[in-house]
């Protein structure tokens, strides 16, 4: 549903806002977590436009909401992005239309408001809000058969993947904010000519490009959500490098998934886009015509005609000696949200179908979003063919896997025609040497 | 380390410690949250003793007490255990000490804290500490291999378990404290002979038998534990009840594990009983001769000669028949968290191996824990071999899986020669019809 908000005409009073390229134009207005750098104050909620983060407990306090708004505002001013996500699709939309008039040109409350801005260069961005429970899923048909064949190569796409928005558990711990760095991981793994395992430094270090979802209100435990409770919760999504030790994973993964390979380290962007946001994005969700239709509790007519969400995902990658020579980063692969087998509303309604309470805060992982042709794995597992067929970059260094020093950047952007494109901010880590 | 905590001539001035087969004397001393039943007051921290609780926030304001162990009580008389599990291991030991000698028969503190003692008939517990995350291992090779030779007849027990603490992250928001109850899941499943899955109730609803093991201080993000570090930093145990849907658990695990299969209720006991009341139970940890012998960052001298802790468990079936006719729960399966084949010091230090970190409250399943004998199976899945041989109530009853208005108590007793038994309290779940 498009409203006042996204149209294409409309322009912050913040300038940078209204640099072409911007990540946060106005239609985009995502909430995240600051506190001013250097200071150990507590997180603040804010909101992007632009270069700017409007500070919400600021904003709050200079007066000119209405009283609705000032209620949505409260549980923000207090530094609280899960109670307000707690409240709902109602207060969602309504504060993106307070925000969106207040930040708009010619706004009354501009002055007032001017003081509330704090530059996103002069602030620390964390978590953009508490996670009680991070899962991940495999939406993407892709990188789950080219993945599939690399680790069964008589099996690659199971039965029931058709079927089935196949996830599993991660790990809350330790999931950081972009500028996550971390030690190369230690874990047990085994050569296949190997007698015995060994543990030590992970031979095989990957990312994995994933968009993260976050869930609003939730649902109580024992009461699954309908497609349409689904669609309607869903809060917005961030990027998700979901850092993997491929040696590890390899070696420890049967007969109950995937564990220490994944959890030493998950790296996300601190903005969350809402849905609201993404709404110019939608796009029919369609199955090829030979492929099993979703059971009913995973359809509804909404999902048939815009469940995907459009977004241009890159992988790019700095090297230690790209670093060095000033070098930027440089483009490995590109992807689509939009290819992903399984929407965010099946998700939230598979996840829980069995009764399982999400809560305002959970994190869904959309898991590695690979596209169809060659040079779109979302993964290096991917497109080094198993670590068979090095990647060459622009300054002739090569990768199979992640070496030390190596910093990786997810970025994620969505266009439509007669839209503002959006971004959704930096998510990038970097891999420092084994401990 | 037995010291004068553990000395089976101590009693208690509390009367119902001293009462033979009490779960609590003064010799166990765990930890539990609670409220007065039927008040909307904030959960207080509070050790049972006999069928007594001492509320720590009384017992504090009471006085009496050194400044250390005021120290100690602070986080507690403030209702936050987590904080107190940061504190590590001294602040554990510490105020065991002194909680011992201020319920120990002859204490001057005696007419102070008979004052704080509530009784556990007149209060409402709930989870014994906030849950950062949760892990599911499957410590249990018996287990194991028999569950494996269900799943994968021509495969039972795939190579990597006897080197890895296999595991997988659970659900958190799902786990609730004993006296839980939630309805027949529903779920995705396909029957081998159908052509397409259904979506419907849960047909094959288990329960599974195990512990769960609650992180001390753990460690920060990058750092692994050592075993020494990994032995002295487990807070305590409890009981658990992960209960399965083995329909939608055979037809969604593969190849990211179990999901929506383990995540519609977890029950829990609501007292964590501490590692230093376990300590007259250890038992040396050995490996048949033939298998693979720990790697060096699972192996430790302290774990061989007293790794394993010697739980007697016993899962007991109250149905609806027998509970209208005032029967109460009949034991269906003993076991013995001694038969274990790796050790709660390997699960934490496996778990943090990667450098994953592990926060105050963490809660680590054991997986089932089934013993090498029929009839020792911890689920009905091993029980009634797959579903085919039904068991066979004392009433006539007979059950292969579990029906709705099935009770399932969990119990644990540790007995050992010169030391007075200690329990766990309950850990009992009742299954509702399906919504």
């Amino acid at each position: 549903m498009l409203d006042a908000t996204h149209a294409p005409t409309l322009k912050s009073w913040v300038p940078s806002a209204k640099q072409p390229g911007t990540d946060f134009p106005i239609q985009n207005l995502p909430f995240g977590r600051f506190r001013r750098a250097g200071s150990s104050e507590p997180l603040r909620v804010g909101v992007a436009i632009g270069d700017e983060i409007l500070d919400l407990q600021q904003a709050l306090a200079a007066g000119g909401w209405s009283a609705e708004a000032q209620a949505w505002l409260a549980p923000l001013a207090a530094g609280d992005l899960n109670a307000f996500m707690a409240q709902g699709p109602a207060a969602r939309k309504g504060l993106r239309a307070a925000l969106s008039a207040a930040l708009r040109e010619g706004s009354a409350q501009q002055a007032a408001l001017a003081p509330c801005l704090v530059a996103q260069s002069a602030a620390e961005m964390a978590l953009p809000c508490q996670i009680g429970d991070y899962t991940d899923f495999y939406t993407s048909v892709h990188h789950a058969t080219t993945v599939g064949r690399l680790f069964r190569p008589d099996n690659p796409l199971l039965p029931n993947y058709k079927w089935v928005p196949i996830g599993y558990h991660g790990r809350v711990s330790s999931i950081r904010p972009s500028g996550q760095q971390f030690p190369r991981p230690k874990g047990q793994f085994k050569a296949p000519d190997a007698a015995v395992p060994e543990y030590g430094p992970c031979k095989r270090l990957d990312y994995e490009l994933e968009m993260a979802v976050f869930v609003g209100a939730g649902n109580p435990l024992g009461q699954p959500m309908t497609m349409d409770q689904a669609e309607a919760d869903w809060f917005g999504m961030g990027l998700l490098n979901d850092w993997s030790a491929r040696d590890v994973q390899a070696w420890e993964y049967q007969p109950l998934g995937p564990f220490l390979s994944k959890n030493f380290a998950s790296t996300i962007s601190p903005w969350i886009v809402t849905q609201e946001a993404l709404a110019p994005f939608r796009a029919p969700f369609t199955r090829p015509a030979d492929d099993p239709q979703p059971l009913p509790y995973l359809d509804s007519d909404f999902n048939r005609r815009c469940g995907s969400v459009q977004v241009v995902l890159d992988v790019l990658l700095q090297t230690a000696q790209m670093r060095a020579a000033g070098q930027g980063f440089e483009r490995v692969s590109r992807g689509n949200f939009s290819h992903a087998y399984w929407t965010v509303a099946q998700m939230l309604a598979h996840h829980s179908a069995g009764g399982c309470n999400l809560q305002p805060g959970d994190m869904l992982g959309t898991g590695t979003q690979s596209g169809p042709e060659a040079g779109q794995g979302g993964s290096l597992l991917e497109l080094s063919l198993g670590g068979k067929q090095p990647l060459t970059l622009a300054n002739g260094e090569q990768r199979v896997f992640l070496q030390d020093g190596d910093a990786v950047q997810i970025s994620g952007r969505c266009e439509a025609p007669g839209a503002v494109a959006i971004g959704f901010g930096p998510c990038i880590g970097t891999v420092l040497p084994a401990v």
